[in-house]
């Protein structure tokens, strides 16, 4: 019987255990999370089947540490000190690079799988956990060549299970890549909602003015400023640099408005549409 | 037996043409538009019934202009010239203030009803008209008390039995709010996909990376230039204004970044965390 540990019962921990459970019945699935009420919530969704801790961690087959990029700083380490060496251990963070550097001489170095599935929603909790929410997505590995093949072989088939597609990557292009195709789009998304939202603030009515449009582009507006201060953090150089080169964008759109040319402005959005083309091939 | 006149047989009027023709199986759709070949779609989609010409506008019970807001200031005084006196007219777009303006004095301006139907997606032209696309979606109406009781009544009775709710709201406001909950959205959107495409030109396999989270966010990048162009260039004042506003927020998110205040880039988000409970009033 394979145990299953998930650390971290919220929206990514808990769509794996959801998963994993309904992949292979027969795995147990062990619960571990500061917040005690999401460990009760997971129970009684049936998420995981029963509570845990760190003492257990010896009799884990998998772990799987689902938690903001700095507690996984923290937790990752101590996680490998109790593994036994036959236990594969994969993070989901949204940044590669420190993760990769806190473990890089740790004695159970090749346990370690890191890891970034490329899935989730606005939401978090183990009510937000969902069945089926990494078919079809893109897991980047990164440097898969300092885990164990057994375990590498392991994981791989775990992930294939899942239907994800798989994309390996070294840890610095992965944190500057993602910096432009996810994380940039967030904060976006958020200043974009303290802009309406400060202007708006006395006049609750007018968001009937909104429209699907506005809905689509402030979504992420919803999500957990828990998880992502530390990934802004761990990213900070990646993502200065996103919001260096969006601003001066967003200048230079204003820019042409201003001076009237609105030829110009017709040709930056012609020559953006072509985005049509890049997204049809995201899925 | 109604004659509908569609001006614009794209997404907006194609779509209104669908769901009058679906309410009043009776009514004849007339549609004209200045590319031939989209006639020729709309008919072959069964969203027209035939195609017609301003010649023929005499005849028309209802016209719904449904182009470019630039293309309505010059159509719009033509298409009051042709009607008769029980004819309504309303517009679609996304500004109010100039298409209020330019007729104002018409001595047909009873005839006419500004709209703009909070409504759409990202994609243009016949094949992108949807039936059932205005249901419980919002309906601004402006300068309302211009136009004809009995024909008022007529426009609102169509409105409301395709589902709308309305709103009224006067010509300036209608356009100072929207550019904050519509305009901005688009171009956040636009200048967030040229960002990335920019950075990422060569690198095309970086696609792969991205989540539905950047493509939420970027859809509206998608969007026709030949559509948003006017509506900036007559929003141009409220536009700018909003642009400020979201650049300065964007400015000290990053200043918070580069300060390694990540307790106030915490509360930042924190504070818009609340765009969620506003949103879920949205529909």
């Amino acid at each position: 019987m394979e145990n299953v540990f998930v650390i971290g019962v919220g929206l990514i921990g808990g769509s794996f255990a959801l998963d994993i459970k309904k992949q292979n019945s027969e795995c147990h699935i062990f619960g571990i999370d500061k917040n005690e009420s999401h460990l009760d919530e997971a129970i009684g969704l049936g998420v995981i089947d029963e509570k845990s801790s760190f003492e257990e961690l010896d009799k884990a087959d998998l772990v799987i540490i689902a938690i903001p990029v700095d507690a996984t700083l923290d937790v990752l380490p101590k996680v490998l000190d109790k593994i036994n060496d036959n236990t594969i251990v994969f993070d989901v963070g949204s940044t590669k690079e420190d993760i990769c550097l806190k473990v890089k001489s740790h004695p159970k170095r090749r346990n370690f799988l890191a890891a970034h599935p490329i899935a989730g929603t606005e939401f978090s909790g183990p009510k937000a956990a969902l069945e089926g929410l990494y078919r079809n997505k893109t897991n980047i590995i990164c440097e898969v060549e300092e885990t164990a093949f057994k375990l590498q072989e392991k994981a791989l088939k775990l992930f294939s299970e899942l239907g994800m597609r798989i994309r390996y990557m070294n840890p610095k292009a992965h944190d500057k890549h993602i910096a432009y195709v996810s994380h940039l789009s967030h904060i976006s998304s958020f200043m974009l909602g303290k802009t309406v939202i400060e202007k708006e603030k006395n006049e609750r009515d007018i968001f009937d003015m909104a429209g699907s449009g506005f809905e689509s582009t402030v979504r992420l507006a919803k999500s957990s400023p828990a998880m992502w201060t530390p990934i802004f953090q761990q990213n900070k150089t990646n993502v200065i640099e996103t919001l260096d080169e969006y601003i001066s964008n967003l200048k230079h759109f204003k820019q042409l408005m201003e001076n009237g040319d609105f030829e110009a402005v017709y040709n930056e959005m012609e020559t953006t549409n072509h985005i049509k083309d890049i997204l049809n091939g995201i899925q």
